[in-house]
């Protein structure tokens, strides 16, 4: 089944202390259409300026994005340019220019509105609850977040948290959100706010999945070397999102979810072996397998390995 | 079979932003004893002044923990008080004072010599090495350690590591270590300096595995409320290198030390859960058994659950 996903799409310029690149394609909706591009159909929706590459667009349709939803409007496409500490654990915004992104109000395309799975990819959530009530009761409905949006408008956040089944954060945000030191007691009571499943990303650290009664905790694939951890975070929600649609045909179970968060695991890490797209862009559905399985081998302890 | 386990005996005074106690059974033996009393034999080798409860040691003979490696002399307990910080993420030590320990200098009775299994928990690496040359070949050497003795006593650890077979210490500590920021190259790096297998506690995220060509990483026991994260290192490592020594007999694989180190996560939420050994007084064996059965549904993702 397709999954529908609304997010940024920008123009990038990013620094590590190694390397700095300019123009590189980026925007949590282009991290994450790619990554859910591998398990499943996907409907694109963002904006972009007419500087923006048409090598994109063929890009997407060669992938299976439908790139329908994607306007094209008169002004530079969105830009971005971040700098990354010595140790790639923290960054700094350098320059914002919204350009085409600060009128952006998207209308779905007729073929878009009935789409069972969404992904409201990490964007202001007035534009995600904007994209919801354009829909017709999807199945499952994935939003990613960040802090900006908990800090600035947290009612805009609150008002789309009940319309959602699964919210995806990081564990800063989640105790910025909560105010709870316990990123235990934090999932829990994200949960009360409406979402039935809450994910918090914690790095290298892995990943908490909060369900009902059911709890799932995972690591991180362990990677000596980064180069660029920009849109790793999308890229998680791409790969869940998408797995989730795809691969499992839209049976929603705990036990599906734990997979979802590992197959969006092993799409973040190949996302930041490269800058921008480029590691998902020549990846193979056989070497996400295959780091699968290299996270069952060291996440078991009780089945001989 | 049995463990021999070295490390300090303390009357600490532990000051949470809930509760102060005071002269509470500590110190890094106290814990690992207790922890590895689960499921196998103990020899204890420490230093107490005859200030010390005589009733610690009734305990210990109900644990099978052989205290005849514990020296009685003439003066006070080593005695230790720390401070938590609100969410109990930091702590300050607001007074140490040595008394007995600051000249112990243990001498094995005849009957630890040929003990098969050692922890030589946190205490200075030159007590640890002064230890393991008075054994008579041990088929595995567990060895703790702590950020004052790689900042103060780094040149010791060294000439420690190339015994031991398996060295744990905590993310900050292994970073500290090896000057790598990836905590993947830090218990790499590790495994160079002697031991064969390297464990890095990360607390609230769980812990790493390091062997040869292997790997192993878990999350940590998801506890709402903690109320004393005193000692908590050093029951994990008294629960592994219990388990290690006592359940799987002698049988040392990467498989076995993926269980040794879940019990030893399992162990340590308990001992967080009360002030000082308070819970680990009182837990039974089912209580464990059943703790590592819902770490095994915590992280599995392929077996249906």
């Amino acid at each position: 089944m397709s999954v529908l996903v609304l997010g940024s799409i920008a123009l990038d310029t990013v620094k590590t202390p190694v390397e700095e690149h300019s123009d590189l394609l980026g925007g949590s909706a282009s991290y994450a259409a790619v990554a859910a591009s591998f398990f499943s159909p996907v409907k694109l929706v963002g904006v972009v300026g007419n500087d923006f590459p048409e090598s994109e667009f063929d890009f997407w349709k060669s992938r299976k994005i439908d790139s329908e939803g994607v306007q094209r409007v008169n002004g530079k496409t969105f830009r971005w340019s971040g700098e990354y500490s010595w140790d790639l654990n923290t960054r700094e915004t350098r320059s914002v220019a919204l350009n085409v992104f600060e009128h952006f109000r998207p209308k779905l395309p007729e073929s878009y509105r009935k789409t069972d799975f969404v992904l409201l990819a990490n964007i202001a959530p007035a534009l995600q609850t904007h994209v919801l009530q354009q829909m017709e009761r999807p199945r499952f409905v994935v939003a990613d977040t960040m802090d900006l949006w908990i800090e600035t408008t947290r009612a805009d956040l609150d008002t789309l948290l009940p319309g959602i089944d699964l919210l995806i954060l990081n564990d800063s945000e989640a105790r910025e959100m909560t105010k709870e030191t316990s990123l235990i007691k934090a999932g829990r009571r994200i949960r009360k706010l409406g979402p039935s499943y809450v994910a918090i990303k914690k790095g290298e650290h892995g990943a908490l999945l909060f369900g009902e009664d059911e709890f799932f905790s995972c690591g991180a694939y362990p990677l000596e070397d980064i180069h660029d951890p920009t849109g790793a975070g999308d890229t998680f929600a791409g790969g869940m999102a998408g797995y989730i649609a795809g691969t499992v045909g839209g049976k929603v179970t705990f036990t599906n979810l734990r997979k979802a968060m590992i197959y969006g695991s092993v799409l973040a890490s190949f996302a930041v072996e490269a800058f921008s797209l480029d590691r998902l862009r020549n990846l193979s559905i056989d070497e996400i397998n295959e780091r699968y399985e290299t996270f069952k081998l060291m996440s078991q302890f009780e089945v001989p390995v």
